[in-house]
């Protein structure tokens, strides 16, 4: 259920995209409780003016042009510790495979509930049992 | 007051956008409890290498290149039976009047409160009565 | 930490759009409590046909193409009060050093946790102090 949202330069190349698509994925499968092909991804690519980050960094950390944004939207009930495994994991394998620094990947969650998705076909798959 | 974003096919007629937009839009005020002239939405084109799904399908669905994503952020509140036929009414019509499968019609919903809108003008115009 | 997501037409200049950055960051850290040098922002250009709005208008309040979305997810905890402000800032500030009108700017608030973020370098920067 995941809808994951990839803000990336324009210049990022096919293999890099793929590494973060990949690193998101396999996190979630494997930290996240996340079933297996619930990969649901959408990437928009940006020209320079359009990823904007503080020139000065922030926290200690240094950002270049070759930021990723991610934003996942999923239903809530991850722990604070699956969180931060979540979030070592998909920056370390973004920088091992995508071979971009670290510090370019900024992940932001959104909560919902179970009743807030359809995978298509006008139907809610995760209704509540009650209903 | 909700905020639709629309993430399609860059191959996508005009004709199937227009269908997507309309399905949702009466979705909301036949179903949903959404005033009339309530319509804001975001569409955005994709390549195809830039909307992932999985090739081996989910739940029993299947997914092809023209998947549509619709994310809507509104105020929290919808029961579980208005979610249900607001999914339903949404895919049927898009199907029906775009001429795409129901099962490329994913829906992911967000809340948000009442305070967290402004309309325009710089203005709180749902803000709570007693503020 | 708030993301913030600019969708604005294609035909924006480059001055309105600094106008839209500078605006929201100015309003967040003046009025929303966000430190400074926290600036993360997301830009999309879109076509004329990808903005929709209500042609009738809404609540008393009219639309162009010039309109501009902001959605911005942050941490949950600002006031009404603060809210409010923040609003009729950046409307206020777009409006005369962008040169658009306050009533095309519409601004859609999340709210997510402490939890929710990683700045970059696969860590939870504002992790609870109790984990």
């Amino acid at each position: 259920m995941p809808l994951v949202r990839i803000d990336i330069s324009k210049d990022a190349s096919p293999e890099l995209i793929r590494a973060v698509s990949d690193a998101i994925y396999d996190a979630m499968v494997e930290i996240a409780n996340v079933p297996a092909h619930d990969r649901f991804q959408i990437v928009t690519r940006h020209a320079a003016d359009e990823l904007i980050y503080p020139a000065e960094g922030y926290l200690g950390l240094s950002y270049t042009r070759e930021i990723v944004f991610i934003q996942v939207t999923w239903v809530a009930g991850r722990t604070t510790e699956v969180k931060k495994a979540f979030y070592k994991k998909v920056a370390e394998d973004i920088s091992r495979h995508g071979r971009i620094r670290a510090e370019d990947v900024f992940i932001s969650l959104v909560d919902s509930s179970r009743e807030d998705w359809s995978f298509g076909g006008g139907v809610m798959q995760y209704a509540p049992a009650t209903s």
